[in-house]
Parts: C-alpha cells; structure tokens; sequence
C-alpha cells in the first residue's frame, strides 16, 4: 500500500492522547495484556522494507484494552454517529459498541445520534437516542444503519457545542474518508478549546478506498451480494442471441468493488475502473474488443465501477446520461452496434442500494465487533484523533492526520488488478497506439 | 377467476387429438390411472357456480398418463423451445422434459431448439441440439435458459416446413401469452397439412397473467426475489431522513408480481398496478398521500409495476423518460419534493434481471417437475393445441383456443387486491372525486 | 382429500356462532362483501363429485370480513397461544393477528400467551404480554415464536378458568392436530359455562399432516431448506467413494416433507415414508436395491420421515437405537455392507433444528398474512369451534370437530407419490412376495 | 503464529528447485515482475520481532509468475488430487488449475485423480480424468470436489510407480495436515529416484489448522454456514422454556471454526475448544454456569469443538457415546438437570456435512483462484516440496517441510479466543481451583 509522504510524520508521532490515563481498567486481568504498548505492528510486512529502513521503520500502535484508563467508566458519556451511504455491518458496529462499553465497562451513558451529522447540531428537532442493550437487540440480522445515516456536513464548530452541552466525552464516528475528515476537524475543536472529548474513527465505506486502511467493513459482504447480481447478468447475458450486458457497481474514484467483484464472479469479460484508462473507439479499445468476444461466444458482461464516468472524455456532452456511466455505456453500445452486422441487446444493470443494504455476513460481523471492541478501548483510554482498522490483519490505531490525506487505489501493478485480467482475459491495455 | 364468454366453446369441445391412440404405454402399472378420463376438474370450485348451473358446469380434462399412446416412444421425435424473456424454473421444465421421455417413455430423439422461435426457422446456423440426461445433467441448479430464449416471431409456416422437414412429432411450447398465440398457429398451420404434429403449452411469464391460467412457473421465486429487493429499498428509506424509494417490478399489464410481493415484504405503503386507477396531483392523489406518509413516518417505500406507464396520462410527452415508469416518477416526486417545506430523498430501483435470472426455488421446481411429466403425457396419448396448467390445484389440459383470448388480471374486488390494501394501508381509492 | 364419514355431520353443520353478529365493522366498504355468506367453497373440485352428489355437495364457509361483529372492537380481549414445536412464519402470524386486530379493528386488548399452553394456567410466573404494532415490530424477520412455544397439555378447565378469570373474548390457537384437540375441548368446555369464547385455530405443523387441511404455513419453507439439505448430502455422497448417504425429516406418521423435499431435490434415489411399507431385506428389499444403485453409480442418497420408526420391525428391539430411524438404518446399512464385496461410506443427517428455525420464506408469508387477516374476521363475527385454511386455494373455515377426527396422509395412489416414483427412479413395490 | 523451532532451518533453507528454469515464460509481460525474487514477506509483521532479530528476521520466498520457467508448457503433464474430507472451494481451486496451466501457460496434458490417493494407485479402476477449461464448465458454483476425494493413504513408493509411469511432472496436493505429510513423502521419494517431480500443496481444511498457515480456503464459507446453524439453534433455544442447545462444529484438534462462529453468531454463550482446558461439574464447571445462565435467561447455547471429546476425561466410559462429544454432553446434561428444581430442554445439533458441502462464498472464491494461480506458477518454474499460503495477506511459498511439524491451535492469550470471551460473556477460567 502506498504510503503518502506528507503522512510520515504524523505516523512517527503516533495517536495522541488526552491526557494521562489513571483510572483501572475494570476488565478482567485475562482480557488484558500488560505488554501492549511495548510492541507495534510494521506497515510493510516485506523484507524489503526491512532493508531499506536502517533506522526503525514505519508502524502503527497496537489496539487493545489497556491497564489504565482515561475517562471513568461510571460517568463517561459516549455518543455514536454513522454518515454516509449505508453499507452491510453499520448495525453490527453500533451493537458491538453499546454492549463493549456498557457489558465490559460498565458504562450507561451511550447515545445514538440520528440522521450522521445533521443530528449533531441544534434546530433539527432530532435528539440523541439513549442506547443499551436492550434497546439495540432488534437490530443484529439487519441491514442499513439503525441510527440513521445522511451525507450531510456541518460546521464543526457548531456540533462541538452541541456535544460541549450534553457533556459528551467520546465520539465514534462510522464512516468514509469525507466524514472522517469532518471527524478530524470535530477533535481539533475540541481541543482548541481545551475539551476533552475522545474522536475515535471506524473505517466505513462501500469503495474501501479509505488511506492507509486495509479493508473496511461490509466490503466481503458487498462483494458477494455483487458476485450475484454479476451471475445473473452473466445468466441473462447467456440466455438470448447476441447479449451484453453491463452492471455497475460502486466505487466513486476506485475500482475495488468491481475488480473483486470480477474475479469472484468468473463470468465478466470486461472490468473498467477509474484508475486504468481505456479507449472506446479504435482497433484497442473497449467497442471493437466487446464485439469481437461476442462474435466468438454469443455475449459479454462488463462490470464498470461507477467513478469511470469522469474518465470518460465528454460524458458530460449530453446532460440527460452523462451522470451516469451505465446509461452512457448502454447508449453508446447501442449506437455502435447498430452499424455493426450483428447487433448486441444491450442491457444494463445498476443493483446499487441492493448492494448496500443487506445485513453483513459472518466474516465482516467478526470484522465489525474486533472494530468495535478496539474504539472502545482506544477511547476509554482517552486516544483521539485516530481510526482503528487492521495493518497486515493486526488490530491497531492510525491516526487521522494520516488516513485523510490521501484515498486509496487499485495499483494498477498490484497483485488485484493481475489476478483480474487472469480471471477475465481482457487486454492489459486498452489504450490506442 | 374470469371466463371470457368466447372461451366456453372450446372448453366444453375439449382437447383435440391426431388420432386413435393404440401404443400400449411403456409406463410401470403403479403410475397409470386406467379410470383418468372418467374424471375431470371444475374451473370453479363455488358452490353458487354449482348452484347456478342446471346442467354440467364447466371442467377441464386431468393431466396424467394414458394406458395408450398415439405415438411409438421408440421411434417419436419431440423438439423443446424457450421463449420470451428470462424467468425461474425454465432449465427445470427443459430437464424434466428430457428425462421423463428418455428414462420414462424410452424416446432416444429429443432435440432442443435454440434461442427460441429463431431456431425454428432456416437460415440462422442454429441446429437443434441433441438432448439426452447426460447433456442437461449440469443445469439443474443453474437460472437462465439452457437453450436460449429469444421475443422474436417467425411466420407460422416457415416454422411448420422447418419442422416437418425435420420430422419433429412434438413441439413443447415454453412461453408467454404471444408465445402461446404463436404457438396455437403452428399447430393449425400443421392440421391444414394433415401433418400430425402435437403441439403443447407450458405457461411460462414472470407476470403470471395467462389467461385461465392459475399461476405460471417460476413466478412464487420472483415473488421472493422481488421481496429481498424491497426489503432492501426499505432499509435504505428509512436508513436517512425523509427516505421515498420506488421499486419497479415486471407485469405490462398485470400487477401481479408488484401485488405479490407487497404483501410479503409487509413494508410497501403503495403498490402501483395497471389494473387500479389513480391520479398523481390532488387530494386523493399519490403525491399527497405520500407526502402525509413521509411526515408522519420519516420514509416511505412504493411498488408499481411497470405496466402503469401506460395508465398515466402525458407520460410520453417526454420522450426520454416516456418509457420507464419508474424515471417518471422519481422526476415528477422529486419536482413536487421541490415545493414541499420537507424535501424528499427520492431513489429509484429497477431490479428486473436480477428477478428473472435465479434458479427456481423447491416450490417452483416441483411444479416444473410436475407441468413437465403432464406435458409429455399428453403430448405422447397425441393431444394437441392444449398447454398444461393446473385449476384449483389439480393439473389438467386447458385447449390453446381458450388460453390465448384473454390475459388476466388482479380483480379490484377479490382477495389479492384486498389483501394487498390491509398489508399497505393504502387507501382503497386514489382518485379525485 | 379423504374425508372421513364421521366428519361429513360436522360439515353439514356448519360453524357455531356464539349469538347474534349485531355491531357494524369498522372496516371500509372496499373491504366488504355483503354477499360473501351466499357463497360456499366446494370439498371437491372434481366432476365426478358433481355427478355422485344428487343433493348438495359438501362445502365449507367462505373465509372474510363480516359486515356485522359479535364483539365490540373497543372492548374486545383477543389472546394469541403458540404450541408445539417450532415452524417457520409463526411470527408471521402473529405480527398480523397483531396488526389486524390493532389497525384494521381498532382492538388495544390484545395479549400473547408464554410458552403455549403452560402460559395459560395459573402457577407458572408467566404472565400474557400485551402486544401492539410496536412491541411485534422486531419480529418480522425472525424465525421461531416471539411467544415462546411448548408442547404441554393442560386441563382445559384450568385453562378456561385463566381466560375467564381474565375476561378474555378470543383465543387463536396456532398449533397442529394436538393442539387444535386442546383447542376443542377449551371451546367446549367455555360453552359449557355459557361463557361466550370464540376459539379460532390457525393450522401449524412442519409434517403438514392436519385433516382436512390442504396446506399448513411454513411447509413450503420447510421443503426449501430441507432441499438444501439434500443437496448437500449429494454433495458429500458423490464426493468420495460408495457414499450412501440418509438424511432424516419431519413426518411423524405422514411422509409429506420428505417426500416434498425429494422430488425438489431431483437427487434423491429412495424416499422413505409411513405411508408405504418396505422391506430391508430380501430381493425387493432397500438393502439390495441401494447396493445395486451404489454399483452402478457410486453413491445413493435416501431420504426418511421420522415416522418410518414405527413401521421398522423390531427396531425397538435396541433400546439404545430404537428412537431414531436414521441411527437405526445407518447402523443396519453399515452392518449389511460389511458382508459385501465393496463397503459402502454410510452417513446420517438429522438436520431436524435447521429446518424449523427458519424465517418464511415470501409464499409462506403472504399465506400466513392472509390466515391471521381471516382468523381475525372469523373471531369478530362471534364464529368459534373453527380452523382457518384453505379448500381449492380458497380461504374458508373448517370445523374443529371435522379437523381432528383424522390425520391427513400421503395417498400412495395419488398424484405426490407419483412423482415421487418418477423422480427418484424407485420401484413402486418395495415388499418381497 | 507459533513458530516451530525445528521449522526454522527449513524457512531459512528457502524452496527446493527441480533444476534451472530456463524456458522463457509465455506469460505477457504486463503480468511478470522482473524483481519478484528480490524481495520476501515477513513470518511476523511485528516491531518487537524486528527489534529481537539483530541478524536477518524469518521471511518466506514471495508467489507469482517467474519470467523463466523449468517445465516446457507445451509437453507438461499435470495430476490433480484433492485428499481428506469436503470443504468449500474444492471445485473452484480445481477450476483455476485447470484454466491456468491451459489459457495461461498453454499445456493440454492436465490430469484430475478420482477419490484421492486412492487414484493415485494401480488397481483400483480409477483412471485419471484429462481436464480441459470445457470439462470443468458446469463446477464453477457446485460445493464438494468434482475429482472425488478420499481419506486413504497409500504407500509413497506405489505412489510414485503410478505418477512415473504416466510421465507426470507436476503434482498439486489439495489436503489438510495428513495429505501434506504424504505429499512430502512423495517428493522424498520422487528426489530419491531423480525423478524430477514437482509436488506443490494446496491448504485444504475445514479445521483451519495446518500448521503456520493463516487462513486454510473454504474457512470463511463454513464460518458463516456454522453462524446460521447457530442462529437457528438460538431461536429453537428461545422458543420453548429453558432451552439448552449443544452444537457441535468441527475441528478435531483445533477449535478455530467453533470460536470464529460463536463471535459471528453473537447467540453463544459458552464455546467449548479442545486448546481451552474446563470442568463439568463445581462451582467452576460448565454444568454450573449452564444452569445459572438459563435461570437467569430461560435459555442456552453452546457451540463446541468435535476434539473437545478427547479431553473430557472418562468420556470413553461408555462405549456408545464415547465417540460423540454433542451426545455425550447432552446426555450428561440431562442428568444433571434431572436432579435440578428446574429441568432443561436439552438437545443437540451436529450440522457436519451441511457445513461442509456449500460452494464457496465470493471471498474464498477469489482465495481458491489466488491460490491456484499462484500453485501453477510456483510448479511451472520448477519448485517443490513447497505449499502456498498467505503470510501477513501476501501470498507466498512455505516449505512443505516446515509445515508439516506443528498443527496450529487457537492461542489462549491470543485477540481471537479475548474476543470469544467479549462476545459469549463465559468466563476466561472454567476449571475449578
């Protein structure tokens, strides 16, 4: 993974804390590791690295509930925000946070915030929700976000007097890059102010495009809901003359949901994504190649990420199609097999808000509960201004000074991007000379 | 269920069939029933039909297997075809077909036709494919069509040459009602010739809206499908503020599917059908009733069947979104939101070939199972112009002539429709007085 | 359908009404019929019916709202009792007996009995929980009871003590052919007092066996997971050498899931049921004829109600193993391959607890919403004594005293055997001579 | 991961080659690395493991396709075996070794043995299977191995007979610990002769215990089937008074499944593993806890490893039960609830072969490729005695010699079982002081 440079320094000085943490942890002795602090996880997990670095090289802070505590159990107030399109586990991650907090460390202050940012602001008549146990059992097997989610920004200044009068002591934030940077401006607010309130991050997003983090959670869950929708193209595709068929999967500005999506499927002839360019026109590109496969087979299927949109030179010509790539595609099939001898019956498919909203599967309902069970321990122990998410499968803590600056890619070198044009046999390049 | 008046002639006139049949049939004793044609099914099981009728009332002939065959097992060469769009259970009737007049009546020669009435025709290079159960041993568990499917038309007589050239005996039809009318031409076009051709029906549409017909296979799989979907579109209404989501599923001019799974999925607050009027602006109107739910509720979630594009007034006069119901109402909601105090998240979802490509679930595959023995039973006794179906649960023959005259449709006043008005809530009359 | 003669009376009779229906129906006009009790539902759909029957044939009343209601909506006591053991869209139906009674008929006295019949005595701590949209709100998607369930028996004096003590109008008793015994001898015993109780049944049992009932809610689930299960058991018996494979299923004295679930599954070689005695020894014995399947294609798959138990000579001469058909075949199995040539790999599968658990699937939904909507109507208009279900796909109401005078079986004769023959390929006659 | 001391001369002496690869690979240059043999993935991805090594730490040699290769690709004979019992993903690593060696790397000599070692001796009847892309069409989405499998060993020498006679140059190992001991033999023997055989390993367990592998494939997709029987057995649990349910899941030695599924589920109150040590009976003991937990909650549930059986001791008592940890726990559950004022419903599921028999989800589906794809390379370029895994997410090639010494065991200190204690509540210390 690409580590940016302007984010060295921030991971050298690693997560900042609130201040000294005094308080016993009232966890069991079993459940507590006396030594963590004494050991980091490495960055890079390749020998190379270990060559190159003379001094010490890059890592990240081990998750995991510590000995002393920051903020008493007893009194701490915590609140919980999810922003954002919704995406398979946000139920799992709020569960996992009232039961830590309230099972494990005995607190009883938890709110649930509604609606993301916009129930973190006075004058939306929406108040936080008191979370127990109790209140959130209904809501393991589900899908979408029980709290509410909304794309909504607000002026942080705004929501940290909101969280100043209710005397909030720590934030979860579930959500991407965009809310994760509002949630890096929320802590320094705070602490512009001297008020010590805990922001702890956790990674979501469907386009698991989020910096320096390895996988966020409900993308398993969206790959495979994926790799249904693809097999049923592929069944459509194959069950008349001549079909092609294109489905669009999301991934604003990467293309990781189509590309796994791909490989797992086995049936997609074509993946497009915004980070490797292609041409539609020409002897290389993208209309003659899908022509050719169906004249050998008798059907195709694309998968195209949805951020290939602003790839595509003058998609915006015609107002009507240009948001959407799927309908551009169709379209521009259609017009050029029509001068085709055979036609194609192009046909598109856009599963969208069925990809999101299903409930995790087990793998990311794990993934989501270690997540949940590391915010809280981080926070207890008065960290901010961090993300927790896992470094070559190790829980740890990254700070958001480090995750914001930079989304993450499909390398177009990489083992991912190989394996995909192994699955699906389409050219490396499909650019023109 | 109506019977249209023009149909009563050809019910009471019975099945036609080629000639005397005198084979003895191959079948062990334990599956023939020598007293079948002694019996037969009323179309109504009412006791006011019993009432009302002085002399006999209306029935159709049993399906089941005849001591004696008109054609020889040994010798019989049956074609399948597939046609019109995707829907589940297709592999398993081809299947079924297969293995009943190979493993059951001993026919060695049974050919598949490909890409529907297009492969019955000459001059598209596709032979019929040779069919035996170890060729379809692999899609038992697959969606889709085997054979491929196709919505073309062929002249009647090209097929009828095509076929007789080939010395086919047996035409199973798989296919909707313009496939079924398509099919009953073949089989006059063969009678006029004296060519003693058995053509059968199998209903097939994902709108189950055959005429006479009680439900067509694959349609309770849809049904599920269709109720994942929604229950999904639900989660996302409600997963952010003043969530409207609308959810287009199949039936041109029937609402059976969108009824169907309204009511399953218990979350839809409007189900749209082609067979209930209702006005869009005014007080009785969907925009206003939606907009109350939104209020009071903070989401709402609507059902329409696509065949409500042809209901609403003016919906051509845009061309673009003249031919997609469910554009049209995103736009038109999303226009009325702008002049609301509460604006609206207006999301559409179009799910269609993710509804038709499944595999059909245990229900439906016994009933393909089931549709496909008879079919063979009485293609082989040398029945002919008839397609397989049950009435009141038992099934039977119902004669092509009767079949093809009218589509059904949900009744205003029958249980379906009130089932569906108890589970939404929705009112009984959206018109403006 | 069988019908016993003892029941015909019952029939004829009608269902008793506890006095005059006098009190308007809150419901809409669209949701009335005011003709509905002109109107009767025929037992039988067949012609020959007809023509035996000089006078009237048998019919039973049709299930709906009534204009006029026995009981005041505002006043009205309902209770919801679950027995047995568990079925998928038990809490289908509760939720909308719930619903109905709550939204449709303004009724806000609506309880839920804990654990079936043992929450319907004194001495247990187990008070009624009152239910209202909100409180059933979690269950939609849940499988088992939200009430709890048990199979208790208790003196339906005790019983109609609790209820009267508790001035309870109605009683829906959700339960299969014990429980709806229960259910007679509360309403008798109530009748007896001059205490006006309407006790109205709701058909539930996995073995689908209820007389007179042509489908209990939850089967058609049952039979989708059991069919699962058999795919993976043929899975696993082709994936090593000479696998045999038996899989055990519900059906104490029917043979109704099992045999469901074979034809579904298309893999199954025997299916094994009470209904059809067998031998396991000898030339026409199951020993033989799995051995001889075994070597001609490698593995076999059985499947094998429960109630095969019974009709095993001498199986309970192990104390050890006589309880459980499926230990005892693999045992015999094992024990009769190790004298043959090639041993076979003999594994069981009793995937009893996964198969009842389940949530219903969409069909079972739908079915469960509309039995709840006319238990409700039934017990509004002061009918009891009665079971709602359906006779030709029409909802009506059935006799209790008609229902429990006979189980319902699989007819070796008819139709569902048939098919079973045809797919699994097993010889009608199983007896040695 | 524990590291073997006697591993380690192993992972420093690297992968044994057959010879120098010299033939240019036919692979486009866009799917090759030039510098791939420069660099290796660390064994720990930990700081303080850097800190320790003042040498050079433990790495392991990185998979992927080499420029040069030691087989000629256009006469490379290839055999397949899978060994052992099913898991998810058999097929799809099947299908991508098939699909490699023949797209990518052009050899049409591939070869599938039939059940096993079993196959891979004269005398059974069992030839060989030539595979090619078309042969392995219909596997694609099928659970069990279309190759067979079986738990037979053979005599390494018979073994190599059989190979060398047919020419084969490649071997590829689908198996858990055993297989890859007898894999080794093999190559051992192979060497002695100068026979150059290259024998790769692919990581096949449900039990996910081969000894410093990561993640074994198939392990996801029965987590998540093991997590839905769990959810079942907690609604049948719920749904009667005092319900204990005991499900057993597999895992021999090692309880990686029974602790993954009981964080997934969030339903499980005990786990039982055969690493983690407990009592039955005192204060401290399970009987106890079960107990208080269902007066407190009126119900339980246990999740527990098959290899518990063999440290409870005195469970080989009883000879019937003794080989059955789920029967041996309900029955003793039954006891000790009889002498209870409250007895408990106890009953047990053992789901085994459902768990085992599904096709994979999407993520083991591009794992199984991943793996497949890099076997081949890592076979084409002359390489052995060797299986591929992933090492910190980054696939790579671990010497088969190293991973035979040791299974793997979930660690008691480890985050894996701190979080099954978080999710279940069960207390870190089950045996009595």
């Amino acid at each position: 993974m690409r580590i940016p440079g302007d984010a060295i320094p921030f991971i050298r000085a690693g997560i900042p804390c609130l201040g000294p943490a005094e308080i016993p942890s009232p966890l069991p002795s079993a459940h507590l590791d006396a030594d963590i602090d004494a050991n980091r996880v490495l960055l890079s997990p390749y020998l190379s690295n270990w060559r190159e670095n003379a001094e010490e090289p890059l890592s990240y802070e081990l998750a995991g509930p510590r000995n002393k505590l920051f903020f008493d159990p007893s009194t701490v107030r915590a609140a919980i925000v999810t922003c954002g399109g919704l995406c398979p586990g946000i139920n799992d991650v709020i569960r996992s946070l009232v039961i830590t907090l309230h099972d494990l460390y005995g607190a009883r202050e938890v709110y649930g915030i509604r609606y993301g940012f916009r129930g973190l602001v006075e004058g939306h008549d929406l108040s936080p929700m008191h979370l127990d146990p109790l209140a959130i059992e209904p809501i393991s097997n589900e899908g979408g976000s029980f709290l509410g989610s909304s794309r909504d920004r607000q002026n942080p200044r705004e929501t940290v007097d909101f969280l100043q009068k209710r005397g909030i002591d720590i934030l979860f934030v579930i959500g991407g890059d965009g809310t994760q940077k509002s949630a890096l401006e929320i802590a320094k607010e705070a602490e512009s102010r001297g008020y010590p309130l805990s922001v702890v991050g956790l990674p979501k997003t469907i386009d698991n495009d989020i910096g320096l983090v390895e996988k966020t959670f409900g993308f398993d869950t969206a790959v495979s809901i994926a790799t249904e929708v693809l097999r049923g193209a592929h069944v459509e595709a194959r069950g008349g003359p001549n079909g092609l068929f294109i489905v669009k999967l999301m991934g604003r500005q990467s293309g990781f949901l189509a590309t796994h999506a791909a490989i797992a499927s086995g049936d997609v002839n074509f993946v497009l994504v915004p980070e490797i360019p292609f041409d539609l026109e020409g002897e290389a590109g993208l209309f003659s190649l899908v022509r050719k496969r169906i004249e050998l087979r008798g059907h195709a299927l694309l998968a195209v990420a949805e951020g290939v949109a602003e790839k595509i030179e003058n998609i915006g010509g015609d107002n009507r199609v240009g948001w959407d790539v799927g309908d551009y595609l169709a379209l521009r099939f259609t017009e050029y097999f029509r001068s085709q001898p055979a036609p194609a019956r192009v046909r598109y498919i856009d599963p969208s808000y069925i990809v999101r909203s299903v409930p995790a599967n087990s793998v990311d309902s794990i993934f989501c509960q270690n997540l949940a069970h590391h915010a809280v321990h981080a926070a207890m122990s008065g960290r901010t201004r961090m993300l927790v998410a896992t470094c070559n499968r190790v829980y740890c803590h990254i700070p958001l000074d480090a995750v914001v600056l930079e989304k993450r890619f499909v390398d177009p070198e990489g083992l991912l991007w190989r394996s995909a044009l192994e699955t699906t046999g389409q050219p490396a390049c499909m650019v023109n000379p």
